[in-house]
């Protein structure tokens, strides 16, 4: 993999010059993992950044009779490790592998040695770290202030589809419906209730992973309950 | 109030000179609030930062049938605001105050304007965000993978008291009931009647806010799941 290249492509890099580039490449290491293979846990003590240069993860919380809620999928140009490495070193979830993954793994140290010299590094992680907690914010009020009905039309309006819903567009899911139900804080039967109900009122139609919509009004009205 | 004093206590201050102290200070307007004024709602536009000088202030989230979730009170040195500022500007929930409270406001430039002459001001931001991203962490978890009564006992051990439970010790409450059914994801009815049942138990012992603990054990062990 060319890392200067990818790197360019990524948030933590934006502006960044080419100096910039190559410091941060000349410290990364490359990991290759299978699927479903366990890259931190949650209280393990790290200080190391991981960026998603292919492939896709999850970070997710889990319960001791193993329930799951996933906070974030993660794709190629994410990062995860910000909070740890800048508070407490303690990883805050658990992340694994949702297919083959290549990992750039950065030591923490690279960021202080990258902001010595002009501080657009920061501003990015920044920028990066404001967005997460914006998520997880909506993620709060989804999980305790909607019901589940609304929080799969939520999730169909304006995470799988585009903000202007237009009758027929097509949201293709690229994850399985068992993994979004560990989005959506429910169980995989309900989520398929749910979608089979939309389906019989004539809101979507579901085929394999694709969900068609075909009354955007009535999934929009559900969606702001 | 002496506003270069106290700000040298905040955490966005930390290890910075007495210049940048000054600069900070000098672009600080004083607001006075009443109890129960809203600051800011969500998706107002704004660049500024909050900090609460005197008092506090809850951020929450609203639902259009009038429920609530609660996700942060913040008190003196901390703040607000830097999700907005830093990412689309749009204020991602509601402020309000929960007493008399006096907030500085700041211009969201400043931190650019400090952040020019050396970077600490932005390793500050950088651990507050870090911090601020942990605690949705948790709360996400608690919302979908604990019951009910494992998050009192988890709030009693972790928010309430300090992290080494003794019996006997006292968690005074600094808010009520109903402000704390709002926190817990709960209806003040399921947390009174929660409580009720662990002092029916002897595990605690509740006079008006004061929550006694009277069997450690049992309260970890309800707080683990």
């Amino acid at each position: 993999m060319d890392i200067v290249s990818f790197l360019r492509t990524t948030p933590l890099s934006r502006n960044l010059s080419e100096d910039q580039l190559e410091i941060l490449a000349q410290s990364a290491r490359e990991k290759r993992c299978r699927a479903g293979q366990l890259i931190i846990g949650e209280k393990k003590e790290t200080r190391t950044f991981f960026i998603v240069a292919e492939g896709r993860v999850k970070m997710f919380k889990s319960s001791s009779d193993g329930k799951e809620q996933t906070l974030y999928l993660l794709g190629p140009g994410e990062m995860f490790g910000m909070c740890a490495a800048f508070s407490d070193s303690i990883f805050p979830a658990n992340v694994i592998t949702m297919e083959e993954t290549t990992l750039l793994i950065l030591p923490g140290t690279v960021i202080e040695d990258l902001a010595k010299k002009d501080s657009t590094v920061l501003f990015n992680l920044i920028f990066i770290l404001s967005g997460r907690l914006k998520e997880s914010m909506s993620l709060i009020e989804s999980l305790s202030l909607m019901e589940t009905p609304q929080r799969v039309a939520s999730f169909l309006l304006f995470s799988g589809l585009k903000k202007d819903c237009r009758e027929g567009e097509v949201a293709e899911l690229t994850i399985s419906q068992r993994e979004l139900s560990k989005i959506l804080g429910t169980t995989p039967e309900t989520l398929s209730r749910i979608l089979k109900k939309l389906a019989g009122e004539n809101i979507i139609e579901v085929t394999g992973r694709k969900i068609r919509v075909l009354d955007c009004e009535a999934l929009q009205e559900l969606a702001t309950g």
